[in-house]
């Protein structure tokens, strides 16, 4: 009965607490946010939305978490390769394990991204989900961010969470839609933000299913290779889901199609809204030109035209990372 | 609040209740599910798993509704196909639509199904997502089985709705792994078996993405067609709920990958399910040789082999279909 309860109580004392968004600057942005899943979650309101169709999908890199200088999963194939390099002494002479080495992030990109498929299929594929799965917990134990010395599941933003956790004390079902790999991701999302694997969706490549010694196994590939990134990203949601949200969180051009999906035409009521990163200090600046990922220009238009909220992170979040 | 309180009300009007199986004989095949759930739900257990691990999953065709004389998607294809002829003159030259016509099914399964491409082609592609769902909508309105003359809804098993409640009551999430096209399920199965569509998987190909005259729009394609199917199974299972369910039905070898999956070498407790269709009188009877889907062989040599439970359709069900 236990589990009935926990939401009941969490719904409980989310309504009793004065302000659900504590991180956040009094402002239009927070504002949106409130007024929002207050219209759709009153029963009263004409724009009250069922429960089930309460459906909220967050980017990650960018959104939930920091992507600069590089999105955390690089930093991860970068160290599982090194990782396995002394058991592997012939990738020695690969041109990319090379480029690597050298920080000289160039060659892997060269020739439609060849040496970095390559480091991804060295350090992702030819495994189970489970060896994957160790491999990715060991690394995020250890590793820091260059910048702000923290693991990476620390370097996630304290008002996107608190936007996750009051979604959810309103009905809302929440889910990542990120081009990160979904394996990746499905690792550390419960712990990290409350978000249970079958709620992650995300890059992925085939998993083969075989008996292997009487056992049944599955292993990863690098085959059917599906980007959830740009228009991939309704697609996905419609693939996964089978229905459309209509609350949409990003930060990027690359989640501009499925801030479109989700706030133009729909029967609901909805809410686009972007994280612009303009806190050089307390994280990074950027938009036009980020160091690897990131750009956003065409979603800021589209923004405008379409009334989605635009999240000034210098002036509107009072705290950046959780304390 | 109210969403809080009904799986709540559920739960102690099923912990009430006497019996939770009551189109089920008694017998080893019925007792093996309580005592999966009893044992699983009971937090003094040694083998109580949590909530959020509690996944089942489910067969459709043959599973949970009937798949003979033709799994009812074949016969929705059909009637589309009959039902846009009048708009499309030029398909009367179209050999697999002749074939059609004359119920003559050979040639549409030759040169690797060339014209049941076809005609699925042109009963589920080249429309939005929502146009096809309008279409399955009328369709199941007014189609009749053939042998039942009941809409196809309603030629659904009443002892496994029984088993679909029974597991949601205790904490379990329910859902479809089948074979069948995943938007075709998900138009019916949460008025018909309570599966909201983000629990059901199946077969799917792309569905495109690009915002036309302003508008976000789907448009269903054949391309990229993933076949949810023997070890395609466990390889869905992965790619869309990133964990081991701990219960799987099913009805064929088509599901001997995913029973495989879920009970062999599973760190939790697990229940294999198989339903053997042995009624001819009230359903059909068939295992090695069905009219077309739902073949049975390794299946049941796997069941003795790994201890899943064999449903005898005949002898362990009181009712076959809902009243």
């Amino acid at each position: 009965m236990k589990r009935n309860l926990i939401p009941l109580l969490a719904a409980l004392i989310a309504t009793a607490s004065a302000d659900p968004l504590p991180s956040w600057n009094p402002g239009p942005a927070k504002q949106s946010v409130i007024d929002f899943v207050e219209k759709v979650s009153d029963s009263s309101s004409k724009d009250f939305v069922p429960v089930a169709e309460r459906i909220a999908v967050f980017d990650n890199d960018g959104t939930l978490w920091c992507e600069t200088p590089l999105p955390p999963q690089a930093f991860y194939a970068f160290a599982e390769v090194e990782r396995l390099l002394p058991e592997n002494p012939e990738w020695k002479d690969n041109p990319a394990i090379q480029a690597l080495q050298k920080k000289d992030f160039g060659p892997l990109l060269a020739d439609h991204y060849k040496g970095l498929l390559d480091i991804i299929a060295k350090s992702h594929a030819d495994r189970t989900p489970e060896q994957f799965s160790e491999g990715v917990t060991n690394w995020l134990e250890t590793a820091k961010h260059p910048k702000f010395g923290m693991a990476y599941n620390q370097t996630i933003y304290q008002p996107m969470l608190e936007v996750l956790s009051y979604l959810r004390d309103h009905g809302f079902k929440t889910y990542i839609v990120s081009g990160g790999g979904q394996d990746f991701m499905r690792v550390f999302s419960d712990k990290t933000y409350g978000i249970i694997p079958e709620q992650v969706i995300g890059t992925y490549s085939s998993a083969t299913f075989e008996m292997k010694d009487g056992k049944p196994v599955l292993t990863k590939g690098m085959d059917n290779l599906f980007i959830d990134d740009k228009a991939g990203k309704p697609e996905a949601i419609h693939r996964f889901i089978g229905r459309k949200p209509i609350a949409c969180f990003g930060n990027s051009d690359g989640d501009q199609a499925m801030l479109e999906y989700t706030t133009i035409g729909n029967p609901r009521p909805s809410l686009g809204l972007i994280v612009h990163h303009t806190d050089a200090e307390r994280e990074y600046a950027y938009d036009a030109k980020p160091i690897a990922s990131g750009k956003l220009v065409t979603g800021l238009e589209a923004a405008k035209e379409h009334g989605w909220t635009v999240v000034d992170m210098k002036s509107d979040w009072k705290t950046v990372f959780p304390e």
